[in-house]
């Protein structure tokens, strides 16, 4: 449930900041799945069965290799890697249908992110670590060295925030595709093909960029006043939806806090707050009535930069959360399902005749 | 425009009847691309750009190959090998961005279908040859025998007959992706993950089924008729839109007329168009007002037969049709675009409270 006028976020049942910073990724997606938290047998069992699919099949590899020798963003190569989950890997377990497929679509997708990232660098990819959960597999993955608890709950509390949020265009692009009674991986990957377009999940970094080029906290209330004068938007700040404060926001900016209390650039992110600071007073200032508040870009830009994280993965740390909620998306849809496909109005010409390509 | 109270289809201005059977594919491409039909020129420039791009990347023949090792259907190898399709070929042309991308989908999913179904029956596939037109080419790559006029003659009708029908599912999952300013490539990557879906393309056959169970004329009218008084529907009769005759079933018909007369099985032929009479004898019998009429699926898997198809290969090649409807739909939602997402109301509870995994 998204309530933007009051801000708030609810995930099955739970108010977002109930939740968020208190689950582990994979308590949330079985939530999403089961409409229920999981027991601790549950959660042990479906702890397994993610850590049996995470390896990759061979021919995953060779899709992310060739991407990687035409350095295509990673984002793509999430895409073309994931269409290919259909595929069975050897010794892969005996669970059948779409619970087959959404296992190995959450289980895979840090490990297709993390091998990709790493071959676009040409560094070996790293096989997942059967000892450690999904969050902290990926920072596993990625960086070669098993992650502290500060950064493996940082990254939980991200995951955790954005795993689902109402009919967006990839979410729904996900019931439309599943609504033929299709199958889960054609949902999933049609959906990272909504996901990676501009207008939707594919350009953030914006907002941490703007830290950068202030660079020092004296320059920001210039560099700010700057762009609003020459009526430019703050990035990183306003939403759509949310009329007050992002409840995502709330959250994120707590686990950034405690993040860097231990851990991270301690400089950027006095300087992000600084900038916070100083952005919302500018636009109460310019702005009068509007009440633009950070947004969750601008958390989930300082969290994941925190984390060690590169602009360029933000994309595709998304859909490793967020294919939590396009799978429970596919169940809901295929519990009651029926077809989705708009009415349309054709406004064209309709008596034009066949004129032959010789007198055209 | 899709008209079913008064069974008028119109493809970019023309009545289907007036285009279908005097159009190449490339033709009907082009005319739903530009909105015009092409001049010599234009058509000229079209097939080279179509011919140079046929040939497939070698990691999409690798993903076919991994395919085929698994026996994965055809619709599934198509949507994996598809996604693969953002990668460029070596030697490719300098056309860009989203054109590029369309020319090369619509180029070389014949090529995609025809390599995987050879690799499935452990038979090398056949490139693409230069001197022939892209029907022609994609019955060439599939037998390795240049097709008669009438065999592409026939199959020109049945690309062009169903190359678009308003917004069905899977144009319309292109039209959400794309709707993110995402690419073409994943937006018909996503269209095919819907249309093979057994409520939307995915389930052809069972029309022509019906005919191999009845085998003899003799039998028609009482197996027909023992399927009806068990309360069963006669497969290939009757549609959810048109509530007259179909007009891409009379277009499909001539084109089988056509087609059988000078090849294919004679007898099978004879033995449907008396089905077809008994049938819809004993549908106005069974269902007076109805209305039942023979629908496209059933001239469909005449036609398709009547040109050497088997069944596996329906769905397969009415994706190799409708990628030109949905690479133009793509067009027309980036030219003035607006993404889509749509409200939802969340129905579930929003006051849980956090239970510790210990305590669950």
């Amino acid at each position: 449930m998204v309530d933007g006028q009051r801000g708030e976020l609810v995930i099955a049942g739970y108010p977002l900041e109930e939740i968020a910073e208190r689950a582990t990724f994979e308590e949330l997606v079985f939530l999403l799945w089961n409409d229920h938290l999981p027991s601790a047998s549950e959660l042990t069992t479906f702890g397994e069965q993610l850590a049996a699919a995470r390896e990759l099949p061979a021919i995953t590899r060779e899709v992310l290799e060739a991407a990687a020798a035409q350095k295509a963003p990673v984002i793509d190569a999430l895409r073309m890697a994931a269409g290919t989950l259909s595929l069975v890997a050897i010794g892969e377990s005996a669970i059948a249908g779409s619970t087959r497929d959404a296992v190995v679509c959450v289980a895979r997708f840090p490990t297709i992110v993390a091998a990709y990232w790493r071959m676009l660098h040409e560094e070996g990819p790293i096989a997942p670590h059967h000892g450690l959960g999904h969050a902290a597999n990926y920072l596993y993955m990625l960086f070669g060295e098993r992650p502290t608890e500060a950064r493996t709950r940082a990254l939980d509390t991200y995951l955790n925030t954005v795993i689902d949020h109402g009919l967006n265009a990839s979410t729904f692009t996900a019931r439309v595709v599943i609504s033929t009674n299709s199958d889960v991986v054609s949902a999933v990957t049609a959906a990272i093909g909504a996901l990676k377009g501009p207008a939707h999940g594919g350009a953030p970094g914006p907002a941490l960029d703007m830290e950068f080029e202030i660079a020092k906290v004296s320059r920001a209330e210039g560099h700010m006043r700057g762009i609003l004068e020459r009526g430019g938007r703050l990035m990183g700040f306003g939403h759509r939806v949310y009329k007050v404060r992002d409840p995502r926001a709330d959250v994120l900016s707590r686990a950034a806090d405690r993040l860097f209390e231990v851990d991270g650039d301690r400089q950027l992110f006095g300087l992000a707050r600084e900038v916070e600071r100083v952005a919302i007073r500018l636009l109460d200032e310019y702005k009068p009535g509007r009440n633009l508040r950070t947004n969750v870009e601008f958390f989930t830009a300082l969290l994941l930069h925190g984390l060690g994280l590169p602009t360029d993965l933000f994309t595709p740390t998304f859909a490793v959360s967020r294919v939590g909620g396009w799978t429970a998306h596919c169940f809901e849809q295929l519990a009651a399902n029926r077809i989705i496909r708009p009415e349309s109005e054709y406004t064209g010409d309709s008596t034009r005749t066949w004129i032959p390509v010789e007198r055209r």
